[in-house]
């Protein structure tokens, strides 16, 4: 054991190079900083681009691979503070909402078709409800941007005046809807396809989950990058779709109403269903799901240019306006037309007016490929917002850290990941139908609604700012309006999958409860109470070193025992007396002077022995316990299996055993 | 660090308790043997019953299922001395190869009646060649067993006398014969009880794969345990099948043969191909499956009781004569009463000569039944020998040593798991038929007799012991004919499955080879070459310890580093300057006097940096380099997944870099 213990013989990144000078006995100490990777910045060192660089070969190519496929790290500084005017701001943070028209009409269709063709007469009626239900959100969602500039979600809002149970429960909703967001999406992309493609409708599935991978993979990315690719088409949809709205108003008004195109399996125009109230409520129910996403730009809010609060209003009034006017141009055309869904959904309804009016031509085409790419938008909502929320949350300590990690490109990659997983369980669950998916969403969407409007209210009542009245009412008429749709959701959609939902949330609730629970308990238990106590002074360890052969890996690792303890014992274990005799011999003619005691163990297993070893020569000592094991490494990973995992075992075993650490030393060959 | 490190404070089994005396001043020192789980003897401690409990409920429960399944673990005392009689060995050495007359005719007439049902005639000429070639190898198995009293298996044979090459050839055609036997042997078993149960047919691999599993379990509860359970069967299979064929001579003698039983599905009368000597030639072939077990009894010598070499060739003789009877009777009757095979294989060619002699009654039964189960023991033996062999391979350094290792039971546990796998997948991937196994089989067996002859003949011809000349004749005539028999297997079975064998043996032999290659490097580049040499003393250790918040389990990690080492360094990685200045801040405001270098690593990644801050405070130290990590160890395994797993990936990261050691050192936050 060495004795210079001086606090001066402690290499760190500075090198001392000792120079002789010019005449013998000079001697010079040149400070060598390690410029290529450590640079001295405010302080403190940072590590350049040649620090990250994986040693070896195989390391480097695979980091290649990464970087090309993801792009190449981003530094922290480099995190965006490009902001979103109304314009981008519009194409990104509502594009989630005015794709909902793409099936919201049909959906409500559907349900309706149930009680036959005629029935369908009652869809405009039904939509114009759904609108007079989003002019109420959007009125309230004005006032969530005024209170909270700094992103006003439905988890940040309901926490903030409702409380942790309540917050959690807004947060569950969202975290579920995210993932059907991207589902439903997708799926209603890969329909908008396989409305002209319908060779495509057998593999749509497939389809479906290399959608969901893409975006994935641009999300890895990184957030900003992938919203703006996804600008232009949000225009590019809104405009096709005025035009042909337009142009089928001029028709119909003129008279001159084409015949409807017919989907390759229409609804039969006798129903199976009586129309009732409920019929009727279950339709509305569908159609309701017009209005997911409609709670994107008030979360968006601290994205968006200076005054960030007039700007987010701008372009909420303006998404509404949008959605209202695309979701009853399309739903009057298809009644004037009379046009009806497919059974199969393989043509979309959208798709059957485009083509009655416009017929298949250039047009045709203009508006399914925009559907299809404002969709894979709205999926792409999914994936900025889940992430997002996942970091805030596990912020708030309620999901695993993992989820506030940014990624090499500054995305919070696992919650991506995650959010991919899931979503393309979902799809593959669901065999990619929009329909069988519908009944599970609206319910997250105005459970979210119901409870931060619920909060506003309070808030209202308890900080009473000027006007406070007026806000609070907007509020309160939100509140009981979407806890209405919430109420008729889930009561008419219960049997056809709501039931799913209301498992799925509660189990979340706990779970995140649960994480909660679980780290708080371990960073009170982790706390230094007291800066002002020094390290406490431990003995130095008893070393006990299993050793199987007397060897090269077991002289390695009596070598390292020796030098971090005085107190260092051999023990072996052997199968029959005459090994362990032999072994004792070798072991006394062998010059190094270490205790060593022999077990036989008569059922030839190694750990069990050893461990209740350990366990008796602990509880017979009052230093701390360390277990020396060597470990030899061969030069290829298959090699491993040649070799017992001892060490491994070992470990395992201890780990729960306190005060106890296992050191293995891992032996190298070319060392000799 | 303390200071006492004398020799006498080292802690072991027996502890010193000191005792206060009568008088205030006297002391005593107790010391107390760990009597429950270590006893002394011959000079050694000895692991008691109560030394390989698993501690902790889990484990005692799970060491309680695995007791109840497989037995309660064996003493390596407890290794068998019973040997075999000739009347033992001769139901469980000889099986294997008696148990083939369960297939033998009806694979050889399965391939004459491509030719049409009148080539069916030549059935006895081939039959009796077949039992002239049984008649040369037995002869020279003779001399085998008096060569090599202690077991001439062909791979010691072989390795012996023709060196390593011939001898890895030979090893591997046995492994790969074991495990074809074992599913052979299992699918012709299944066969006879769907032959009689034919509901069962479309069963067929999974009653296979559930017969493996039993044989695997059985052979796991120890090796002697499972031989004796299946000796009885032997017996009942000769005499059932000496009593059918007899009553079946007799009636043909009296001239009242009867009308042929008629499978579920004949193969057609006319051929579809024509009757060419290549034909008959791989007729021959399929029959020479007859004689595959014949190498039993000279590998078992060893386990026979004295005087071993007589019993062990009585008992071949007896064998000989006993398969050479039922297959020629068998052989005779289904050509006498004039059966053809059922080309779906769902009733065996045994199954309808017996049918066609006694109807469906309680002799047919018996004999079906007893054919099952002989067939079950000549899958036994595969279990019996592709261990051994394993075993034998692992100790001369040619397979992966845990096949050499005796499980609880005494068993080498692994080598049967491995060939209970193998014989699985083989099984499936044939999909449980005899018939299309057949061509694999044959070749292994014939290559290993004709090594092994080939080496008798080289030994005598360097030994000429008495008599060499006639023992060299009758060998060298063994060599020949098998050789021959091998030739034609593998010319006529090469295009139906055969060329798959000639593929897989080349690659097992260089994968022994290459394994013995890595074994011998590894065990050279570990030798102890002297003894003389003491330890070397190496300096303590440069400890860094990479600290992440400064916390309990930091504190517990720098507190255990300055317990082994003078020279300890804390390491933080920041991700901006802002959190660097904060954590700098609060390490200064501590007690501990432990020097910090804080890193900002500006792409917030943790491991690449600290691993190049440890390449490179290690090419600035003289001294070893030692990490110390804090793992926090939940209290559920799954609360692992809400901690990241920093240790691990920098342990993993770091193993290939010699001289430096991970040490992580578990925290349970009971400690406080």
């Amino acid at each position: 054991m060495d004795s210079h213990g001086e606090r001066g013989d402690l290499p760190g990144l500075e090198q001392l190079v000792p120079k002789q000078g010019r005449r013998p006995g000079d001697r010079y100490v040149r400070i060598v900083s390690p410029r290529r990777e450590f640079r001295r910045a405010e302080g403190h060192y940072v590590a350049t681009d040649a620090a990250i660089l994986p040693p070896g070969q195989t390391g480097r190519i695979l980091a290649g691979i990464r970087h090309k496929l993801f792009g190449r790290p981003l530094a922290t500084e480099a995190e965006g503070s490009e902001r979103l005017t109304v314009a981008t701001g519009y194409a990104i943070l509502a594009s989630d909402n005015i794709s909902s028209s793409a099936y919201a009409t049909e959906e409500a269709m559907r349900v309706l078709a149930l009680a036959g063709v005629a029935a369908l007469s009652l869809t405009m009626p039904i939509a114009l409800a759904i609108v007079g239900v989003l002019a109420v959100v959007v009125l309230s969602q004005l006032q969530v941007i005024k209170a909270y500039p700094n992103g006003g979600g439905s988890y940040v809002v309901t926490s903030d005046n409702l409380g942790r149970v309540p917050g959690l429960i807004a947060a569950s909703s969202l975290l579920i809807d995210y993932v059907l967001t991207v589902a439903v999406s997708t799926a209603a992309g890969v329909a908008a396809i396989t409305s002209f493609a319908p060779a495509l409708h057998d593999m749509r599935v497939p389809l479906g989950l290399a959608f969901i991978a893409l975006l994935a993979i641009g999300n890895l990315r990184g957030i900003r990058e992938a919203g703006m690719i996804f600008a232009i088409p949000t225009y590019v949809y809104v405009l096709s779709l005025a035009g042909l709205i337009g142009y089928g108003l001029f028709r119909v008004i003129a008279g001159d109403v084409p015949p409807p195109a017919i989907p390759p399996d229409p609804v039969p125009s006798t129903g199976i269903a009586a129309l009732s109230v409920l019929l009727i409520l279950r339709a509305f129910a569908s159609g309701s799901v017009a209005l997911t996403g409609a709670e994107a730009v008030a979360n968006g809010v601290p994205s968006m240019k200076a005054p960030e609060t007039r700007n987010a209003s701008m372009t909420l009034i303006l998404m509404a306006i949008t959605f209202g006017t695309i979701f009853l141009g399309l739903t009057f055309l298809a009644q004037a037309i009379g046009v009806v869904p497919d059974q199969r959904e393989q043509e979309t309804l959208n798709s059957l007016v485009t083509r009655s009016l416009v017929g298949d031509g250039f047009p045709y085409y203009l508006v399914q490929v925009s559907t299809a790419v404002i969709l894979a938008l709205a999926a792409n909502t999914g994936f900025t917002g889940f992430p997002r929320l996942a970091a805030v949350l596990a912020n708030d300590r309620f999901m695993p850290r993992h989820f506030a990690d940014r990624g090499e490109r500054l995305a919070f990659s696992f919650g991506i990941l995650v959010l991919a997983a899931l979503a393309s369980l979902v799809l593959i669950a669901f065999g990619g139908s929009v329909t069988a998916l519908i009944p599970l969403y609206t319910i997250g969407v105005f459970l979210a609604f119901t409870l931060s409007q619920t909060g506003l209210v309070r808030r209202w009542l308890r900080l009473r700012p000027g006007g406070w009245k007026v806000t609070a009412g907007i509020n309160g008429v939100g509140a009981v309006v979407t806890g209405v749709v919430l109420v008729i959701t889930t009561v008419t959609k219960f049997e056809h999958g709501a039931w799913m939902v209301l498992i799925v949330m509660p189990l979340l609730v706990l779970l995140l409860h649960g994480i909660s629970t679980h780290y708080t308990a371990a960073q009170d238990s982790l706390v230094v109470e007291d800066l002002r106590q020094d390290l406490p002074k431990l003995p130095q360890p008893m070393v006990i070193v299993p050793v199987a052969r007397l060897d090269r890996t077991a002289v390695h690792a009596l070598t390292f025992a020796s030098s971090i303890s005085d107190h260092v014992r051999a023990v072996h274990i052997a199968t029959s007396h005459e090994t362990a005799a032999a072994f004792q011999l070798r072991w006394e003619a062998w010059a190094a002077d270490v205790p060593l005691e022999v077990i036989v163990s008569p059922y030839r297993s190694l750990v069990p022995p050893l461990l209740t070893y350990i366990e008796r020569v602990g509880s017979n000592s009052d230093r701390p316990l360390t277990i020396v094991v060597s470990q030899f490494v061969p030069r290829h990973w298959w090699e491993f299996f040649l070799h017992s995992q001892t060490a491994f075992r070992l470990k395992l075993a201890l780990l729960f055993r306190p005060d106890t650490i296992v050191i293995d030393v891992p032996y190298h060959p070319r060392e000799s």
